[in-house]
């Protein structure tokens, strides 16, 4: 959150921002900002504040964010098609090197410039490609064997929008577009 | 995440479930299972379980998911083009009623059954379809003033996938790729 508030920050010519800047667009104390940046070994001049570029360099080193992450997208349905495309996925460190889907109508296509793979291809260009990280987009039935094989390939992290636990040895993170919506119902009926 | 498993168990044909299965879904406990489904009433019989449909019922019921929820996706670019389609929406009580764009191009279409309308006309499309919750996948510039006129005009609660924070009087549910994908790739380091 730091990090698109100093991007923003820069991208708007401010080449400083305080700490109550930073606090107003997230409704949280100055206090809390300024221990927050703390942790990163970063303290704002009083009266100037925070070196915005400097100081968001220093959050995507923390986040291992300074560097680029090889990424292949898994399903090339709607939502992974829209992936491939994604521009902010480029302008923060993550590169879409390849895709696949088993859709007879998608093979040796290419989409948004990423080339579409079919799966049985999957270890041996995850291999060849280096593909450091993996989203997957396919329907829920199949999600858990093609997260065993993306694992099996090399593959170190999973972002998971399949709406399915994954029982994997690496790091995943869920996207759950019906859960986000179901909780937002909730959330509106208990108002 | 207990209607997604109930859900399937449906789907697949066993009409009971013990807590024991569920647990092992989401390597909890079978305490914890019995704990959260006892707050909605419901105690599986000893040897037997839950009754697979009944439980996803009540669960729908507490979540105020019982209903058809009306929908608008506000900008058609990638995202929220594939969500106008996404078949687990219609399938988990939304309903995409309209959608808002200012792209000439997309004027007086109709996206996966979904019709296309400009900005201009969302007070008065809000109020005609009775839209109740918004996905909000527009750029982050525009973001804050299309809420702010997405609540005026009776939305009672946002899916925000633009990469901005919202200051909005109605709940919101953030959606940020990117972010999630800045977390895999921080967790993926640190392991």
């Amino acid at each position: 959150m730091y990090l698109r508030e100093l991007d923003a920050a820069t991208r708007e010519g401010r080449t400083t921002i305080s700490s109550s800047t930073v606090a107003r667009a997230f409704s949280i104390t100055d206090a809390q900002v300024r221990r927050d940046l703390a942790c990163l070994g970063q303290t704002g001049r009083p009266g100037v504040g925070y070196q915005s570029a400097e100081l968001a360099s220093r959050i995507r080193k923390a986040l291992s964010l300074d560097r680029t992450w090889r990424l292949a997208i898994v399903g090339a349905g709607k939502i992974g098609t829209a992936l491939m495309g994604y521009p902010r996925f480029a302008g923060g460190g993550f590169r879409v090197v390849v895709a696949f889907d088993d859709n007879e109508k998608l093979r040796g296509t290419t989409v948004a410039g990423v080339a579409v793979k079919p799966l049985t291809d999957l270890a041996e260009v995850i291999h060849s490609e280096q593909v450091e990280l993996a989203v997957l987009a396919v329907p829920a039935e199949v999600a858990q064997d093609v997260a065993v094989r993306l694992v099996e390939a090399g593959v170190r992290g999973i972002l998971n929008f399949a709406p399915t636990p994954l029982k994997v040895d690496v790091p995943v993170e869920v996207i759950d577009l019906s859960r986000s919506l179901e909780q937002l119902a909730f959330h509106v009926s208990s108002v």
